[in-house]
């Protein structure tokens, strides 16, 4: 069972790191970025080529969603199985005569930053049960939560990360920002993130609301207001407070 | 050297509970729900009154910003030292002839929720040496990380605060919703959800960006939206996206 690994981002290089940690051999990465390709091949001691694609039963195609289709063009073999890793396309975005499939990692990826693999949920689809099985078993040497989801289910999947990962650290970066303004090491404002985060794990986040919104401090949030000079700031900032006050509108 | 704690809700809770296990002995604590405060009082063996402030040096209101105002007048004496805990609201908001002090944790608090007391920081204000000093002292024994603010500092740590912590807990609330929706069990977001906070500990926030608006990808951004229904969940995402493509137009 051969396994090729296409790209050589956040996602190729971890699910290489994963497979490989894991006892999965990876037999090549493929890619066009040399340079990122050699690093990742001296970390993990696996071969690696820019301009030919190994031979393969198994190739994991994870580069960016607007290159999917025209990197899986790339693989000519039909008697194959080839899986994207996004969580927002469908398997037939994949462009060839082989079976098609989805091997979607549900947490976000850097490259400098280690990862506990065994908790990162695997959401999978593929043609057939035996195409399913083999991907199942793979992800099951990396991870204990491997699941079967349609691409439908997957879109929802995706969003829902959406709003809990990639707006959850822009807010992070924007708080930063007014930290920042005022030479407050943002530091300070670390134990008070990472409370936020552990209470979900024991409370329902709907239920451990806090804040001036939830509150209806309306004093509260006009001086907020004349406080936020940026834009885009004061948007978010306007547009949450109606959103946790209609969340809770109802119950006060 | 005798403290009143006045308030029965989470952060009068906590700061008894936070000096009672540092060794600073609370003489009282005093309020209005009689039923809260006999339960803190039963857990942390401290006094309770709804009817009769005691006698002491130094009074610490944890009520709600709205009340702070009202509560302070309930201090008749004049010889002692009373501070507030709101991260928004001048020293001169108390009502009395006593010297005038903010005492504010920078923290989220549930009363169902266990807290390491040591890393939260303290942010200070007297009318003079004597008073920081006398609290300095206190918060040392709790905190590792003590400091004096000013109210103008204050307002923006407290308004760094709301996005870092009311915000990030309403977006986990609305990915729930959207989660929910599906039939996706929440439990498998909190990996990337722990994943996107441990990362800003090694990676400053905006750094750290990833996701279809950073990548400007608006072909699944067109597809995001048209799964969204909530009204509030679709403005939000709306003004999230702008603003992430803002703070990235000059580097792409």
């Amino acid at each position: 069972m051969k396994i090729v690994i296409i790209g050589s981002g956040n996602v190729a290089y971890h699910l290489a790191k994963a497979f490989t940690q894991g006892g999965i051999p990876v037999a090549q990465i493929f890619g066009r970025n040399e340079k990122d390709l050699k690093v990742i091949s001296n970390e993990l001691q696996i071969p690696f080529s820019t301009s030919e694609i190994a031979d393969a039963d198994f190739y994991i195609i994870a580069v960016k969603d607007d290159s999917i289709a025209d990197v899986s063009k790339l693989i000519t073999k039909t008697n194959c199985l080839v899986a994207h890793t996004s969580g927002s396309l469908e398997k037939e975005k994949l462009n060839g005569n082989y079976r098609k499939a989805c091997f979607y990692p549900l947490q976000t990826f850097s490259k400098t930053k280690d990862l506990v693999y065994s908790e990162i949920p695997f959401f999978l689809e593929a043609e057939n049960e035996a195409d399913f099985n083999l991907m199942n078993s793979i992800a099951q040497k990396i991870s204990k939560k491997v699941l079967n989801s349609n691409f439908e289910q997957r879109k929802y999947i995706h969003l829902t990360a959406v709003f809990a990962c990639n707006f959850t650290n822009h807010l992070f970066a924007k708080a930063k920002e007014i930290s920042d303004s005022q030479e407050i090491p943002f530091e300070y404002f670390l134990p008070l993130i990472k409370e936020t985060v552990d209470k979900i794990y024991k409370i329902e986040p709907k239920l451990a609301q806090t804040g001036p919104a939830f509150r209806g401090d309306e004093k509260i949030i006009e001086s907020h207001e004349k406080l936020i000079k940026d834009k885009d700031a004061k948007a978010i900032y306007k547009t949450m407070n109606i959103s946790i006050k209609d969340m809770y509108k109802n119950e006060l």
